[in-house]
């Protein structure tokens, strides 16, 4: 029986799995990144994270999503945010190759979720998915017809960087402006209601519980905030023509007073053929781009 | 050798061509479509249009890019507008194959168009493609290594239908509202300007003569409708991530009062990664469908 590692490199936390060709995971481990220690304790970290799952004795590849714009033809980390500092540049698939002497295949932590999610996940089942994740930026991942669309330039799917009304002229972090993810991200959301309301929240959680609570400056943010985001995925639904829409990330576990508005959004946004096309929570949390990493894993074993 | 017929049913003017499997078109036709005599005779006048080029003596298999949704596994229309009364629920891939004997492909113009393109225009050359007509609607297809997307639901590629600032709360005609076609499309365009001028114009054509000519309020809808389709298709770009884009339809004849606020836009809307993406007008005008189509038929082929 063939096994493989997942592995997830993010920019606090870093995780593996052991997983067989079902998608059932047989062990797993997390660590924090050390992310301010550089690239190589990032990998060292990793290698040490898939031998405690049995490495070459038990691995016979290794799959990773990682932060950042990742080249997966040439296995390297093409841009990273202030976040993993010296991760640009990184021979991720070289080094941890080298290093375990295994396989290895890497991709974005986006795409691996995507994977993760149409393997075992929410969209278990269907073909063509596609995933938002609504957090401290707003991603997404096609998968057509089964195999993720990286795109001519490896930056398809970077749905934060479309427009919508509601962010006419705000800048955005990759330095245009009106994009939804400059509106309509975890911390945009936070720094909304800080701007508006009188109470402190440390955190969006805190924001979710007062708008549960009917607490009406911050139910306004998260209708503002699923709004904006529901109408710029009904439009890319619109061209895109999923199957199913997967919505992940940390926002959406804000409740009902995010999803409801993102509902209404997405119901007048997009056109009538599309009205029944299932949009629903992502199913396996954290454990998606894990998933998503050990099937990539897969692909490299016959 | 193989000969195929492409023909492309608009709502104004229906054309065959006969074409060779390296897209050299050998002979040609065309007729008004005779819309408001309904789907019958718009059938006859293809049948009679394939013919005239030869018939089954000559064409081995027939492509069709048509106006409307077409199903075309099913090789039915599904929805059309106006244009084509009636239009609705014709079989045009099971009457076309009966009265002409011969196998029978369909698309939608659209993707005729891009089809067309990616082999001998203005995309050849280029695996994966995103074509945008703006005209009368604005509409677009993605070709990916080649094939033609055509989505979950046979609506993939309604860029028209996505959301932009500048449209923020008109009305559009899909029912919805705040989409660029509803304030980029020619029709759409010109009846800004007549909103706006004391001087009549009957055609766009007539504005972009304005334009060009210097005429203040002409120049400022061109740019108008430029920078909002331009905000449309960069944010398209960062989803989809082409290699090249094509732009076609009837407004990019309006030339560079329209072209220049176009690509400046785009040039604001996209990452980094994707500002040298060529961005470029198709290159086949009306025959790009037809040649579509003709690609289309030879699917049909050993």
């Amino acid at each position: 029986m063939s096994l493989v590692a997942g592995l997830d490199i993010g920019g606090t936390k870093m995780a593996v799995a052991l997983a067989d060709r079902s998608g059932t995971v047989l062990d797993h481990a997390t660590r924090p990144t050390p992310a301010m220690e550089g690239p190589d304790a990032i990998l060292t970290t990793a290698t040490d994270l898939v031998r405690t799952v049995g490495g070459t004795e038990v691995v016979a590849a290794v799959g990773v999503g990682a932060a950042g714009v990742i080249d997966r033809r040439r296995g390297v980390v093409v841009s990273a945010t202030q976040a993993l500092p010296g991760w640009a540049g990184t021979d991720l698939r070289g080094e941890l190759s080298r290093r375990l002497g295994l396989p290895v295949a890497v991709d974005n932590d986006v795409h691996a979720h995507a994977l993760g999610e149409q393997w075992r996940g929410a969209a278990a089942g269907y073909a063509d998915v596609l995933l938002i994740a609504v957090g401290t930026g707003i991603g997404a991942s096609t998968v057509l017809g089964g195999h993720v669309r990286h795109g001519a330039h490896g930056v398809a799917g970077h749905a934060g960087h479309v427009p919508v009304a509601a962010a006419a002229g705000v800048a955005c972090a990759c330095g245009g402006q009106g994009h939804v993810e400059a509106v309509a991200s975890g911390p945009a959301l936070l720094a909304r209601f800080r701007s508006r309301s009188e109470t402190d929240a440390a955190h969006l959680a805190e924001v979710a519980r007062l708008a549960a609570a009917g607490e009406p400056v911050a139910a306004a943010v998260l209708a503002f905030g699923g709004t904006a985001a529901g109408h710029a995925i009904g439009g890319l639904m619109n061209v895109i023509d999923p199957e199913i829409v997967v919505i992940g990330g940390g926002v959406p576990n804000c409740g009902e007073p995010w999803w409801q508005p993102l509902r209404a959004a997405i119901a007048t946004e997009v056109l009538p053929a599309l009205r029944d096309v299932p949009v629903v929570p992502a199913a396996l949390g954290a454990d998606a781009a894990l998933l998503g990493a050990a099937r990539l894993a897969f692909t490299l074993l016959p």
